[in-house]
Protein backbone atom coordinates (compact mmCIF):
# COMPACT_ATOMS: atom_id res chain seq x y z
CA UNK A 1 0.00 0.00 0.00
CA UNK A 2 1.21 3.64 -1.07
CA UNK A 3 1.22 6.30 2.07
CA UNK A 4 0.60 9.85 2.38
CA UNK A 5 2.07 11.75 5.30
CA UNK A 6 0.10 14.45 6.63
CA UNK A 7 2.21 16.61 8.82
CA UNK A 8 0.54 18.68 11.21
CA UNK A 9 -2.62 18.34 11.63
CA UNK A 10 -4.10 21.40 12.80
CA UNK A 11 -7.58 23.04 11.13
CA UNK A 12 -6.32 22.51 7.28
CA UNK A 13 -4.32 19.20 7.77
CA UNK A 14 -6.51 17.51 9.25
CA UNK A 15 -9.24 18.40 7.18
CA UNK A 16 -6.88 17.10 4.38
CA UNK A 17 -6.11 13.82 5.93
CA UNK A 18 -9.50 13.43 6.98
CA UNK A 19 -10.92 14.16 2.98
CA UNK A 20 -7.50 12.10 1.84
CA UNK A 21 -8.71 9.17 3.76
CA UNK A 22 -9.87 5.94 1.01
CA UNK A 23 -7.93 8.09 -1.92
CA UNK A 24 -6.99 5.53 -4.34
CA UNK A 25 -4.77 2.86 -2.68
CA UNK A 26 -3.26 5.67 -0.14
CA UNK A 27 -3.03 4.88 3.46
CA UNK A 28 -3.25 8.16 5.32
CA UNK A 29 -0.75 8.69 8.23
CA UNK A 30 -1.11 11.38 10.50
CA UNK A 31 2.20 12.55 11.90
CA UNK A 32 1.76 15.10 15.38
CA UNK A 33 3.66 16.79 18.25
CA UNK A 34 1.43 15.88 20.79
CA UNK A 35 -0.10 12.84 22.18
CA UNK A 36 -3.42 14.26 22.71
CA UNK A 37 -3.48 15.01 18.73
CA UNK A 38 -2.58 11.67 18.09
CA UNK A 39 -5.75 10.54 20.36
CA UNK A 40 -8.21 12.89 18.71
CA UNK A 41 -7.20 11.85 15.21
CA UNK A 42 -7.69 8.32 15.55
CA UNK A 43 -11.21 8.55 17.88
CA UNK A 44 -12.64 10.74 15.01
CA UNK A 45 -11.22 8.30 12.27
CA UNK A 46 -9.33 11.27 10.78
CA UNK A 47 -6.24 9.20 10.02
CA UNK A 48 -5.55 5.28 9.32
CA UNK A 49 -2.11 6.30 11.38
CA UNK A 50 -1.05 8.41 13.69
CA UNK A 51 2.44 8.67 14.53
CA UNK A 52 4.42 11.23 16.40
CA UNK A 53 7.68 10.82 15.17
CA UNK A 54 8.22 11.90 11.14
CA UNK A 55 10.95 10.02 11.06
CA UNK A 56 9.14 6.85 10.96
CA UNK A 57 6.72 7.61 7.84
CA UNK A 58 8.80 10.17 5.93
CA UNK A 59 11.25 7.55 3.92
CA UNK A 60 8.31 5.59 2.97
CA UNK A 61 6.31 8.16 2.29
CA UNK A 62 5.22 8.73 -1.47
CA UNK A 63 3.34 11.76 -1.36
CA UNK A 64 4.24 14.31 2.04
CA UNK A 65 1.76 16.99 2.87
CA UNK A 66 3.33 19.91 4.86
CA UNK A 67 -0.01 21.48 6.93
CA UNK A 68 2.14 24.01 9.68
CA UNK A 69 2.42 27.54 9.67
CA UNK A 70 4.94 28.67 6.95
CA UNK A 71 8.14 29.26 8.85
CA UNK A 72 7.15 25.69 10.66
CA UNK A 73 7.07 24.31 7.13
CA UNK A 74 10.30 25.69 5.80
CA UNK A 75 11.84 24.71 9.11
CA UNK A 76 10.88 21.26 8.26
CA UNK A 77 12.04 21.17 4.99
CA UNK A 78 15.70 21.73 6.13
CA UNK A 79 15.60 19.55 8.85
CA UNK A 80 14.14 15.99 6.95
CA UNK A 81 15.64 17.05 3.79
CA UNK A 82 17.43 14.05 4.10
CA UNK A 83 14.48 11.33 4.53
CA UNK A 84 12.49 11.54 1.73
CA UNK A 85 12.90 8.48 -0.74
CA UNK A 86 13.87 9.27 -4.66
CA UNK A 87 10.55 10.12 -6.62
CA UNK A 88 8.96 11.24 -3.64
CA UNK A 89 6.37 13.80 -3.97
CA UNK A 90 6.62 16.64 -1.50
CA UNK A 91 3.49 19.60 -1.26
CA UNK A 92 2.12 22.18 1.29
CA UNK A 93 -1.69 23.65 1.96
CA UNK A 94 0.09 27.23 2.82
CA UNK A 95 -1.43 30.42 1.45
CA UNK A 96 1.32 31.97 0.26
CA UNK A 97 3.35 29.67 -2.32
CA UNK A 98 7.01 32.11 -3.20
CA UNK A 99 9.00 31.84 0.32
CA UNK A 100 7.66 27.94 0.25
CA UNK A 101 8.89 27.10 -3.37
CA UNK A 102 11.96 29.21 -2.63
CA UNK A 103 12.60 26.82 0.75
CA UNK A 104 11.69 24.02 -1.28
CA UNK A 105 14.77 24.24 -3.07
CA UNK A 106 16.86 23.08 0.00
CA UNK A 107 15.70 19.30 -0.89
CA UNK A 108 17.38 16.81 -2.90
CA UNK A 109 16.98 17.12 -6.87
CA UNK A 110 15.13 14.13 -7.01
CA UNK A 111 12.42 14.68 -4.43
CA UNK A 112 9.89 16.73 -6.61
CA UNK A 113 7.82 19.78 -4.95
CA UNK A 114 4.41 20.87 -5.83
CA UNK A 115 3.11 23.62 -4.13
CA UNK A 116 -0.30 23.57 -2.81
CA UNK A 117 -3.47 25.93 -2.02
CA UNK A 118 -6.74 24.84 -1.05
CA UNK A 119 -8.60 27.74 -0.85
CA UNK A 120 -10.82 27.04 2.17
CA UNK A 121 -10.41 27.87 5.84
CA UNK A 122 -12.64 28.91 8.87
CA UNK A 123 -12.40 31.48 11.63
CA UNK A 124 -11.10 29.17 14.67
CA UNK A 125 -7.67 26.47 14.10
CA UNK A 126 -7.38 23.27 15.82
CA UNK A 127 -7.92 19.85 15.15
CA UNK A 128 -11.19 19.63 16.98
CA UNK A 129 -12.43 21.99 14.17
CA UNK A 130 -11.29 20.07 11.09
CA UNK A 131 -14.15 18.72 8.77
CA UNK A 132 -14.10 16.01 5.99
CA UNK A 133 -15.48 18.50 3.67
CA UNK A 134 -13.68 21.66 4.39
CA UNK A 135 -12.56 21.94 0.55
CA UNK A 136 -15.88 21.19 -1.28
CA UNK A 137 -16.72 23.90 -3.73
CA UNK A 138 -13.05 25.06 -2.97
CA UNK A 139 -10.34 26.02 -5.30
CA UNK A 140 -7.26 23.68 -5.46
CA UNK A 141 -4.41 26.13 -6.67
CA UNK A 142 -1.08 24.53 -7.64
CA UNK A 143 2.75 25.83 -8.72
CA UNK A 144 4.07 22.81 -9.55
CA UNK A 145 8.34 23.64 -10.18
CA UNK A 146 9.23 23.45 -14.23
CA UNK A 147 10.33 19.71 -13.45
CA UNK A 148 7.72 19.16 -11.60
CA UNK A 149 6.78 15.41 -13.62
CA UNK A 150 3.29 14.83 -15.09
CA UNK A 151 2.55 12.35 -12.97
CA UNK A 152 3.09 14.29 -9.71
CA UNK A 153 1.02 17.10 -11.27
CA UNK A 154 -2.09 14.35 -12.66
CA UNK A 155 -1.44 13.18 -8.79
CA UNK A 156 -2.23 16.41 -7.20
CA UNK A 157 -5.44 16.91 -9.63
CA UNK A 158 -6.66 13.63 -8.48
CA UNK A 159 -6.17 14.43 -4.63
CA UNK A 160 -7.87 17.91 -5.75
CA UNK A 161 -10.91 16.39 -7.19
CA UNK A 162 -10.82 13.40 -4.64
CA UNK A 163 -11.49 16.39 -1.79
CA UNK A 164 -14.00 17.72 -3.16
CA UNK A 165 -12.51 20.78 -4.64
CA UNK A 166 -14.15 22.96 -7.73
CA UNK A 167 -11.39 23.06 -9.95
CA UNK A 168 -7.83 22.62 -10.05
CA UNK A 169 -5.83 25.91 -11.10
CA UNK A 170 -2.02 25.89 -11.87
CA UNK A 171 -0.17 29.16 -11.57
CA UNK A 172 3.44 30.87 -11.00
CA UNK A 173 4.26 31.28 -7.05
CA UNK A 174 4.45 34.78 -8.29
CA UNK A 175 1.09 35.14 -9.77
CA UNK A 176 -0.83 32.90 -6.85
CA UNK A 177 0.85 35.39 -4.30
CA UNK A 178 0.08 38.76 -6.36
CA UNK A 179 -3.92 37.65 -6.64
CA UNK A 180 -4.03 35.75 -2.89
CA UNK A 181 -3.24 39.51 -1.20
CA UNK A 182 -6.30 40.67 -3.07
CA UNK A 183 -8.89 37.72 -2.70
CA UNK A 184 -7.61 37.21 0.69
CA UNK A 185 -5.02 38.92 2.46
CA UNK A 186 -6.84 42.31 2.42
CA UNK A 187 -9.94 40.85 3.35
CA UNK A 188 -8.42 39.65 6.32
CA UNK A 189 -6.92 43.26 6.76
CA UNK A 190 -10.05 44.57 6.07
CA UNK A 191 -12.09 42.29 8.84
CA UNK A 192 -9.35 43.23 11.72
CA UNK A 193 -9.27 46.94 10.84
CA UNK A 194 -13.02 47.25 11.41
CA UNK A 195 -13.01 45.48 14.30
CA UNK A 196 -10.39 48.36 15.41
CA UNK A 197 -13.21 50.95 15.70
CA UNK A 198 -14.16 51.87 18.91
CA UNK A 199 -18.12 51.14 17.35
CA UNK A 200 -17.44 47.69 17.87
CA UNK A 201 -18.83 47.16 21.19
CA UNK A 202 -21.55 49.98 20.62
CA UNK A 203 -23.35 48.35 17.54
CA UNK A 204 -25.23 45.17 18.59
CA UNK A 205 -28.58 45.23 17.69
CA UNK A 206 -28.04 47.22 14.30
CA UNK A 207 -25.91 44.90 12.18
CA UNK A 208 -26.63 43.29 9.31
CA UNK A 209 -25.57 40.72 6.89
CA UNK A 210 -22.71 43.01 5.37
CA UNK A 211 -21.32 43.42 8.85
CA UNK A 212 -21.24 39.93 9.59
CA UNK A 213 -19.71 38.73 6.20
CA UNK A 214 -17.26 41.31 6.67
CA UNK A 215 -16.24 40.81 10.27
CA UNK A 216 -16.24 36.72 9.89
CA UNK A 217 -12.79 36.04 9.08
CA UNK A 218 -11.39 39.06 11.63
CA UNK A 219 -10.80 36.18 14.74
CA UNK A 220 -7.72 34.70 12.96
CA UNK A 221 -5.20 32.78 14.32
CA UNK A 222 -2.11 35.64 14.89
CA UNK A 223 0.63 33.49 14.73
CA UNK A 224 -0.47 32.03 11.16
CA UNK A 225 -1.65 35.27 9.57
CA UNK A 226 1.51 37.28 11.05
CA UNK A 227 3.81 35.21 8.66
CA UNK A 228 1.22 35.12 5.40
CA UNK A 229 1.28 38.77 5.61
CA UNK A 230 4.84 38.99 6.21
CA UNK A 231 5.69 36.75 3.63
CA UNK A 232 4.12 38.14 1.25
CA UNK A 233 4.38 41.69 1.63
CA UNK A 234 5.33 43.56 -1.37
CA UNK A 235 2.46 42.11 -2.96
CA UNK A 236 0.14 43.23 0.04
CA UNK A 237 1.10 46.83 0.65
CA UNK A 238 1.03 47.27 -2.92
CA UNK A 239 -3.18 46.06 -2.54
CA UNK A 240 -3.24 48.55 0.20
CA UNK A 241 -1.91 51.42 -0.97
CA UNK A 242 -4.33 51.52 -3.88
CA UNK A 243 -7.04 50.52 -1.15
CA UNK A 244 -6.54 53.28 0.42
CA UNK A 245 -6.41 55.63 -2.60
CA UNK A 246 -9.74 54.69 -3.34
CA UNK A 247 -11.15 54.81 0.17
CA UNK A 248 -9.44 58.83 0.37
CA UNK A 249 -11.51 59.40 -3.24
CA UNK A 250 -14.32 58.36 -1.57
CA UNK A 251 -14.20 60.44 1.42
CA UNK A 252 -13.59 62.98 -0.12
CA UNK A 253 -16.16 63.35 -3.10
CA UNK A 254 -18.81 62.30 0.19
CA UNK A 255 -16.77 64.98 2.79
CA UNK A 256 -16.77 67.81 0.11
CA UNK A 257 -20.80 66.90 -0.76
CA UNK A 258 -19.71 66.33 -4.73
CA UNK A 259 -22.39 64.04 -5.45
CA UNK A 260 -21.85 63.82 -8.73
CA UNK A 261 -18.34 62.84 -8.38
CA UNK A 262 -19.78 60.16 -5.86
CA UNK A 263 -22.38 58.84 -8.01
CA UNK A 264 -19.37 58.75 -10.89
CA UNK A 265 -17.31 56.73 -8.83
CA UNK A 266 -20.21 54.25 -7.62
CA UNK A 267 -21.65 53.96 -11.35
CA UNK A 268 -18.03 53.20 -12.01
CA UNK A 269 -17.31 50.21 -9.11
CA UNK A 270 -20.97 48.80 -9.20
CA UNK A 271 -20.66 47.69 -12.95
CA UNK A 272 -17.54 46.27 -12.40
CA UNK A 273 -18.95 43.69 -9.71
CA UNK A 274 -22.27 43.65 -12.19
CA UNK A 275 -19.91 42.74 -15.04
CA UNK A 276 -17.46 40.43 -12.86
CA UNK A 277 -21.06 38.92 -11.67
CA UNK A 278 -22.01 37.75 -14.91
CA UNK A 279 -18.32 36.88 -16.53
CA UNK A 280 -17.68 34.83 -13.30
CA UNK A 281 -21.52 33.06 -12.45
CA UNK A 282 -19.97 30.64 -10.55
CA UNK A 283 -17.52 32.67 -8.33
CA UNK A 284 -21.02 33.37 -6.66
CA UNK A 285 -21.90 30.31 -5.34
CA UNK A 286 -20.21 29.27 -2.26
CA UNK B 1 -61.39 48.21 7.75
CA UNK B 2 -58.01 50.07 8.85
CA UNK B 3 -55.57 50.98 6.02
CA UNK B 4 -51.62 51.17 5.61
CA UNK B 5 -50.62 52.58 2.96
CA UNK B 6 -47.75 51.57 1.12
CA UNK B 7 -45.79 54.16 -1.05
CA UNK B 8 -43.20 52.94 -3.47
CA UNK B 9 -43.42 49.39 -4.29
CA UNK B 10 -39.75 49.06 -4.77
CA UNK B 11 -37.76 45.80 -3.68
CA UNK B 12 -37.93 47.37 0.20
CA UNK B 13 -41.46 48.45 -0.22
CA UNK B 14 -42.89 45.85 -2.77
CA UNK B 15 -41.48 43.59 0.27
CA UNK B 16 -42.91 45.49 2.71
CA UNK B 17 -46.66 45.60 1.31
CA UNK B 18 -46.20 42.08 0.96
CA UNK B 19 -44.82 41.01 4.91
CA UNK B 20 -47.25 42.95 5.63
CA UNK B 21 -50.20 41.29 4.15
CA UNK B 22 -53.09 39.69 6.96
CA UNK B 23 -51.65 42.42 9.55
CA UNK B 24 -54.93 41.99 11.95
CA UNK B 25 -57.49 44.05 10.44
CA UNK B 26 -55.56 46.40 8.52
CA UNK B 27 -55.95 46.50 4.47
CA UNK B 28 -52.86 46.85 2.36
CA UNK B 29 -52.56 49.32 -0.26
CA UNK B 30 -49.68 49.99 -2.75
CA UNK B 31 -49.12 53.75 -4.10
CA UNK B 32 -47.10 53.23 -7.17
CA UNK B 33 -46.45 55.44 -9.98
CA UNK B 34 -46.21 53.07 -13.24
CA UNK B 35 -48.78 50.71 -14.25
CA UNK B 36 -46.82 47.66 -14.90
CA UNK B 37 -45.42 48.38 -11.37
CA UNK B 38 -48.87 47.57 -9.96
CA UNK B 39 -50.38 45.04 -12.72
CA UNK B 40 -46.98 43.22 -11.43
CA UNK B 41 -48.09 43.58 -7.35
CA UNK B 42 -51.61 42.33 -8.26
CA UNK B 43 -50.59 39.27 -10.28
CA UNK B 44 -48.50 38.19 -7.22
CA UNK B 45 -50.55 39.35 -4.56
CA UNK B 46 -48.32 41.69 -3.33
CA UNK B 47 -51.12 44.30 -1.93
CA UNK B 48 -54.69 43.75 -1.56
CA UNK B 49 -55.08 46.74 -3.17
CA UNK B 50 -53.30 49.24 -5.70
CA UNK B 51 -53.30 52.70 -6.77
CA UNK B 52 -51.70 55.05 -9.24
CA UNK B 53 -52.31 57.76 -7.50
CA UNK B 54 -51.39 58.28 -3.37
CA UNK B 55 -54.06 61.18 -3.55
CA UNK B 56 -56.73 58.67 -3.69
CA UNK B 57 -55.78 56.84 -0.47
CA UNK B 58 -53.64 58.90 1.93
CA UNK B 59 -56.73 60.76 3.07
CA UNK B 60 -57.55 57.05 4.48
CA UNK B 61 -54.65 55.98 5.60
CA UNK B 62 -54.30 55.29 9.41
CA UNK B 63 -50.78 54.05 8.51
CA UNK B 64 -48.27 54.97 5.75
CA UNK B 65 -45.02 53.17 4.98
CA UNK B 66 -42.52 55.43 2.50
CA UNK B 67 -40.37 53.47 0.34
CA UNK B 68 -39.26 55.44 -1.83
CA UNK B 69 -35.49 56.89 -1.73
CA UNK B 70 -34.52 59.41 0.20
CA UNK B 71 -34.92 62.82 -1.34
CA UNK B 72 -38.01 60.97 -3.07
CA UNK B 73 -39.16 60.53 0.59
CA UNK B 74 -39.01 64.10 1.51
CA UNK B 75 -40.42 65.50 -1.44
CA UNK B 76 -42.87 63.60 -1.03
CA UNK B 77 -44.00 64.29 2.55
CA UNK B 78 -43.90 68.41 1.60
CA UNK B 79 -45.83 67.47 -1.50
CA UNK B 80 -48.56 65.46 0.32
CA UNK B 81 -48.72 66.99 3.93
CA UNK B 82 -51.87 68.42 3.67
CA UNK B 83 -53.56 64.80 3.27
CA UNK B 84 -53.06 63.04 6.07
CA UNK B 85 -55.87 62.89 8.20
CA UNK B 86 -55.47 63.95 11.89
CA UNK B 87 -54.31 61.07 14.48
CA UNK B 88 -52.31 58.99 11.18
CA UNK B 89 -48.88 57.90 11.18
CA UNK B 90 -46.47 58.55 8.79
CA UNK B 91 -43.24 56.31 8.49
CA UNK B 92 -40.65 54.87 6.76
CA UNK B 93 -38.01 52.50 5.41
CA UNK B 94 -35.10 54.34 4.71
CA UNK B 95 -31.37 53.73 5.50
CA UNK B 96 -30.68 56.94 7.28
CA UNK B 97 -33.19 58.67 10.39
CA UNK B 98 -31.95 62.20 10.97
CA UNK B 99 -32.46 64.16 7.46
CA UNK B 100 -35.81 62.31 7.22
CA UNK B 101 -36.55 62.75 11.05
CA UNK B 102 -35.64 66.17 9.92
CA UNK B 103 -38.08 66.64 6.91
CA UNK B 104 -40.78 64.74 8.73
CA UNK B 105 -40.88 68.31 10.92
CA UNK B 106 -43.11 69.68 7.57
CA UNK B 107 -46.18 67.39 8.37
CA UNK B 108 -48.74 69.01 10.46
CA UNK B 109 -48.58 68.55 14.31
CA UNK B 110 -51.46 66.12 14.63
CA UNK B 111 -49.66 63.36 12.32
CA UNK B 112 -47.42 61.39 13.97
CA UNK B 113 -43.92 60.60 12.48
CA UNK B 114 -41.90 57.20 13.55
CA UNK B 115 -38.85 56.70 11.47
CA UNK B 116 -38.35 52.69 10.62
CA UNK B 117 -35.56 50.90 9.19
CA UNK B 118 -35.82 47.52 9.14
CA UNK B 119 -32.23 45.93 8.32
CA UNK B 120 -32.45 43.94 4.91
CA UNK B 121 -31.73 44.39 2.19
CA UNK B 122 -30.34 42.27 -1.76
CA UNK B 123 -28.20 43.74 -4.01
CA UNK B 124 -30.73 44.12 -6.95
CA UNK B 125 -33.90 46.78 -7.05
CA UNK B 126 -37.01 46.40 -7.84
CA UNK B 127 -40.60 44.67 -7.01
CA UNK B 128 -39.44 41.97 -9.17
CA UNK B 129 -36.92 41.17 -6.55
CA UNK B 130 -39.11 41.55 -3.81
CA UNK B 131 -39.26 38.61 -0.60
CA UNK B 132 -42.26 38.09 1.58
CA UNK B 133 -39.49 37.15 3.97
CA UNK B 134 -37.31 40.05 3.19
CA UNK B 135 -36.68 40.74 6.89
CA UNK B 136 -37.27 37.62 8.86
CA UNK B 137 -34.41 38.00 11.75
CA UNK B 138 -33.59 41.65 10.63
CA UNK B 139 -33.25 44.09 13.27
CA UNK B 140 -35.86 46.49 13.40
CA UNK B 141 -34.70 50.06 13.99
CA UNK B 142 -37.29 52.82 15.19
CA UNK B 143 -36.84 56.34 16.18
CA UNK B 144 -39.84 57.81 17.25
CA UNK B 145 -40.23 61.67 17.94
CA UNK B 146 -40.85 62.50 21.80
CA UNK B 147 -44.40 63.32 21.05
CA UNK B 148 -45.14 60.03 18.91
CA UNK B 149 -47.97 58.64 21.03
CA UNK B 150 -47.48 54.82 22.88
CA UNK B 151 -50.11 53.36 20.66
CA UNK B 152 -48.27 54.56 17.67
CA UNK B 153 -45.15 52.97 18.70
CA UNK B 154 -46.78 50.02 20.36
CA UNK B 155 -48.20 49.37 16.76
CA UNK B 156 -45.22 49.84 14.66
CA UNK B 157 -43.52 46.79 16.86
CA UNK B 158 -46.24 44.63 16.69
CA UNK B 159 -45.66 45.06 12.74
CA UNK B 160 -41.71 44.52 13.22
CA UNK B 161 -42.59 41.46 15.04
CA UNK B 162 -45.49 40.40 12.65
CA UNK B 163 -43.11 40.91 9.35
CA UNK B 164 -40.52 38.47 11.22
CA UNK B 165 -37.82 40.73 12.75
CA UNK B 166 -36.04 39.25 15.30
CA UNK B 167 -36.15 42.59 17.25
CA UNK B 168 -37.33 45.74 17.64
CA UNK B 169 -34.28 48.40 18.46
CA UNK B 170 -35.55 51.99 19.46
CA UNK B 171 -32.73 54.45 19.50
CA UNK B 172 -32.29 58.72 18.63
CA UNK B 173 -31.58 59.28 14.83
CA UNK B 174 -28.46 60.88 15.37
CA UNK B 175 -27.58 57.18 17.27
CA UNK B 176 -28.76 55.28 14.35
CA UNK B 177 -26.84 57.41 12.01
CA UNK B 178 -23.59 56.94 13.31
CA UNK B 179 -23.64 53.29 14.09
CA UNK B 180 -25.44 52.98 10.48
CA UNK B 181 -22.38 54.34 9.26
CA UNK B 182 -20.10 51.97 10.52
CA UNK B 183 -21.68 48.26 10.32
CA UNK B 184 -23.86 49.45 7.18
CA UNK B 185 -22.34 52.15 4.89
CA UNK B 186 -18.52 51.24 5.24
CA UNK B 187 -19.22 47.81 4.69
CA UNK B 188 -20.46 49.40 1.10
CA UNK B 189 -17.51 51.81 0.77
CA UNK B 190 -15.12 48.89 0.94
CA UNK B 191 -17.20 46.56 -1.29
CA UNK B 192 -16.83 49.15 -3.88
CA UNK B 193 -13.30 50.11 -3.23
CA UNK B 194 -12.17 46.36 -3.60
CA UNK B 195 -14.32 46.28 -6.71
CA UNK B 196 -11.92 48.98 -8.49
CA UNK B 197 -8.86 47.07 -8.13
CA UNK B 198 -7.51 46.24 -11.08
CA UNK B 199 -6.63 42.44 -10.37
CA UNK B 200 -10.61 42.47 -10.23
CA UNK B 201 -10.78 41.01 -13.41
CA UNK B 202 -7.95 38.86 -13.33
CA UNK B 203 -8.61 36.64 -9.71
CA UNK B 204 -11.53 34.36 -11.12
CA UNK B 205 -10.41 31.07 -9.57
CA UNK B 206 -8.25 32.81 -6.84
CA UNK B 207 -11.50 33.86 -5.04
CA UNK B 208 -12.65 32.25 -1.49
CA UNK B 209 -15.79 33.22 0.74
CA UNK B 210 -14.51 36.44 2.28
CA UNK B 211 -13.38 37.33 -0.86
CA UNK B 212 -17.49 36.45 -2.16
CA UNK B 213 -18.52 37.87 1.41
CA UNK B 214 -16.67 41.59 0.93
CA UNK B 215 -17.49 42.08 -2.37
CA UNK B 216 -21.28 41.06 -2.36
CA UNK B 217 -22.92 44.33 -1.60
CA UNK B 218 -20.88 45.92 -4.50
CA UNK B 219 -23.83 45.58 -7.34
CA UNK B 220 -25.39 48.29 -5.38
CA UNK B 221 -28.39 50.78 -6.12
CA UNK B 222 -26.16 53.88 -7.13
CA UNK B 223 -29.18 56.40 -6.87
CA UNK B 224 -29.97 55.06 -3.84
CA UNK B 225 -26.46 55.06 -2.17
CA UNK B 226 -25.54 57.91 -3.12
CA UNK B 227 -28.43 59.49 -1.14
CA UNK B 228 -28.06 57.59 1.52
CA UNK B 229 -23.57 58.58 1.79
CA UNK B 230 -24.45 62.04 1.06
CA UNK B 231 -26.80 62.63 3.71
CA UNK B 232 -24.89 61.00 6.49
CA UNK B 233 -22.03 62.60 5.25
CA UNK B 234 -20.13 63.96 8.78
CA UNK B 235 -20.68 60.34 10.67
CA UNK B 236 -19.52 58.57 7.55
CA UNK B 237 -16.48 60.30 7.13
CA UNK B 238 -15.01 59.59 10.50
CA UNK B 239 -15.57 56.52 10.52
CA UNK B 240 -13.97 56.14 6.72
CA UNK B 241 -11.06 58.18 8.25
CA UNK B 242 -10.49 55.80 11.24
CA UNK B 243 -10.39 53.18 8.62
CA UNK B 244 -7.96 54.55 6.44
CA UNK B 245 -5.72 55.16 9.88
CA UNK B 246 -5.72 51.59 10.76
CA UNK B 247 -5.34 50.19 7.21
CA UNK B 248 -2.21 52.97 7.04
CA UNK B 249 -0.78 51.17 10.57
CA UNK B 250 -1.33 47.97 9.06
CA UNK B 251 0.62 48.34 5.90
CA UNK B 252 3.27 50.22 7.71
CA UNK B 253 3.77 47.70 9.69
CA UNK B 254 3.78 44.92 7.15
CA UNK B 255 5.77 47.58 4.96
CA UNK B 256 8.77 47.68 7.64
CA UNK B 257 8.84 44.46 8.47
CA UNK B 258 7.89 44.60 11.86
CA UNK B 259 6.81 41.75 12.93
CA UNK B 260 6.36 42.74 16.36
CA UNK B 261 3.68 45.64 16.20
CA UNK B 262 1.96 43.27 13.66
CA UNK B 263 1.56 40.26 15.57
CA UNK B 264 0.23 43.14 18.39
CA UNK B 265 -2.21 44.73 16.35
CA UNK B 266 -3.59 40.98 15.12
CA UNK B 267 -4.09 40.02 18.60
CA UNK B 268 -5.53 43.39 19.55
CA UNK B 269 -8.28 43.31 16.75
CA UNK B 270 -9.08 39.76 16.50
CA UNK B 271 -9.63 39.62 20.76
CA UNK B 272 -11.77 41.51 19.92
CA UNK B 273 -14.02 39.81 17.71
CA UNK B 274 -13.59 36.84 19.62
CA UNK B 275 -15.16 39.09 22.98
CA UNK B 276 -17.74 40.63 20.43
CA UNK B 277 -18.94 37.01 19.36
CA UNK B 278 -19.04 35.79 23.17
CA UNK B 279 -20.81 39.53 23.94
CA UNK B 280 -22.95 39.22 20.72
CA UNK B 281 -23.34 35.04 20.58
CA UNK B 282 -26.76 36.01 18.13
CA UNK B 283 -25.22 38.69 15.62
CA UNK B 284 -23.40 35.91 14.57
CA UNK B 285 -26.48 34.46 12.98
CA UNK B 286 -28.11 35.44 9.70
Amino acid sequence: MKQIAVVGLGLIGGSMAWALRGFEDYEVVGVVRREETAQYALEHGICDRVVLDGDEVLPEADVTFLCMNPTGILDYMKAKKDLFHPGALVTDVCGIKTAIMEGAKVLPDSVDFIGCHPMAGRESSGIEHCEKEMFHGAHFLLTPRETSTPEHVALMERIGSYIGCRDVVKTTPENHDNIIAYTSQIMHIMAVSICDDPLLFKCGGFEGNSFRDVTRVAALDVELWTELFHLNAPALCRIIDRLETTLRQYRQAIEFEDTERLQERLIYDSDRKRRMNEQYPLMLLK
